[in-house]
């Protein structure tokens, strides 16, 4: 075993995402298309139609989000060890950010940015499908200085956890692309979330350069991500591409469960029952929690699928992309 | 009818409160006791307890508050108009609060303070037993200036309806006093809200005095309240002493549902049920919205009674003090 030859882990995982506030209200099918949004995907928008959106949303919740930042929040949930990288302004969402990812109990110390564009926001539409309509102004995240990084910090996580969204901006990508070198030369575990088919369209190369170039141990995606990824149409032509590629591949399919390959071997789940589905977002950063949980327990496929299953079926029971409920709990016996 | 001397009311009520954003967490019985807090109660702190307390607070959400506020958004759903009066200050809160009140199709044009501190917020813990505990940092609010008023809005308004917790600070409350006057000038009708026993036990010779010098026509309050304001223990005593003093006492009694003496004449319902109580926060502001929206129709105080039972009850039926389903069809028949 190649641990053995490593130093202890400290950390479970560390993660580098956007620091963002989500914004989320709830609207019609109608304001959706009047403005030529796509219903269930991210577009990044800039401060004036940032501006404009909010302007004609309804009167709205805020709620600390950011993609890998969620899954963070259902990993401390579970119990897990975490450590957080990403840039806020000095701004009050800035501090609402840091205070609601340290309340969780994250290693959160990445530099307020001094000057630039206030914090990131998302502006979310529920529509009464739940579904989500993301919008997402990067603000202060997009300018996350490779210099920011606390390498130290990643080296001693098991995991080094990166969010696809946050490819789109220069710096930030540049910062994930040292820090995948950081963590690999550690001997560490790459992991990489998909994020969505608009950014796999702006970054499908490299995307699949990083996968057949070894450098990603643990894919997440969903099935429209990876059949962009695989610019095919049918989801088992997509995985068989990428499945000897990567160590362990899991593919995401909402109310049909999802399903991981793992070392050639697939393994597959149900979703787990919900009793209202109210809002999806965050479906997604949840299960990646719950497997990545099982994950650094050394638990099978099968049960690290299953952890994903209930961390996210808790979240799309409410508004928002944090668990509300106690996630220990609901996994129960399987965190034993 | 005085009314027929009147130019017509252009709104329904216009209010002066918080201008507030609450900050939500959810925390133990452990918690509140280890910091002294009184559990059910609002304390006013200043900014270094804002930030002492904020950081020892759980991950929490925020939305946009305030007592007067919640009960306009309340009658917005129900389909009345409404003015609202408050000061915010410059920064991202305050344009929080500012787009919330009027996505809701609230009039809201008070000035943003150039200067002082940033805008008001309302550190609200939510307990197992859905009890909420808020920590008030008035910011802002607490400097809204008599200049601020827009005098022409008051006089049309069918009702002023003024928040007992912003008696606290000087200059609103002498706002307020300037408004009570321009509106009974007007022939318009006053409606307060004693909010809080804390509130009364700092300012029981004006509520009295307002009372018994006939400024006030409809008074909300709860059981709590009308006998801290009375200083007995017996709530019919309580009643008694007001009663006759006031056109319109509303009594507020949570589960056991609410008493309306109109004219010398009693009126009673129960509390219309709730399948889960998650947040208590925002039962008495949409009580009120519920009461005043049947009460400018010109319906029967049963009516009213029912129509505050109804919204109450959707508020604690999920976290925040606004309401999150469609008030509207919650009343049904009782608003055709």
């Amino acid at each position: 075993m190649k641990e053995c030859l490593l130093s202890e882990a400290v950390l479970d995982v560390v993660a580098i995402g956007n620091a963002i506030v989500d914004v989320i209200s709830q609207e019609n099918d109608a304001f959706i298309a009047s403005r030529a949004l796509t219903k269930g995907g991210m577009q990044l928008i800039d401060a004036q139609q940032a501006e404009a959106l909010y302007a004609d949303m309804a009167s709205g919740l805020e709620i600390s989000g950011g993609s890998a930042a969620n899954t963070l929040a259902g990993m401390a949930a579970l119990g897990g060890k975490c450590g957080f990288i990403g840039q806020v302004a000095d701004d009050q969402l800035g501090r609402i950010f840091a205070h609601d990812i340290r309340a969780l109990g994250i290693r959160y110390e990445t530099e307020v940015a001094s000057d630039g564009p206030p914090t990131a926001r998302c502006l979310i539409m529920v529509t009464p499908d739940a579904q989500r309509t993301m919008n997402t102004f990067l603000g202060a995240s997009q300018f996350l200085p490779a210099a920011a990084l606390d390498l130290d910090m990643i080296r001693s996580a098991r995991i080094l956890y990166l969010e696809g969204y946050l490819w789109d901006p220069e710096q930030p990508r540049a910062a994930m692309r040292d820090a995948i070198a950081a963590a690999r030369e550690a001997g560490r575990e790459v992991a990489f979330t998909l994020s969505d088919a608009f950014v796999i369209e702006r970054h499908r190369e490299d995307f699949i350069s990083l996968i057949d170039g070894g450098m990603i141990d643990i894919l997440f995606s969903n099935e429209t991500e990876i059949c962009s990824l695989a610019q095919t149409q049918d989801c088992e032509n997509a995985i068989a591409r990428f499945a000897d590629k990567l160590p362990t591949l899991i593919v995401t399919r909402s109310e049909k469960g999802a399903i991981a390959i793992q070392n050639g071997t697939r393994y597959e789940v149900a979703a787990a029952p919900v009793e209202r589905v109210i809002d999806t977002t965050g479906a997604g950063d949840l299960f990646a929690a719950g497997f990545l949980t099982g994950h650094v327990r050394g638990q099978d496929p099968t049960t690290c699928l299953t952890l994903g299953a209930i961390a996210a079926a808790e979240v799309i029971s409410h508004y928002g992309a944090r668990p509300e409920a106690d996630l220990k709990e609901l996994a129960g016996a399987l965190l034993a």
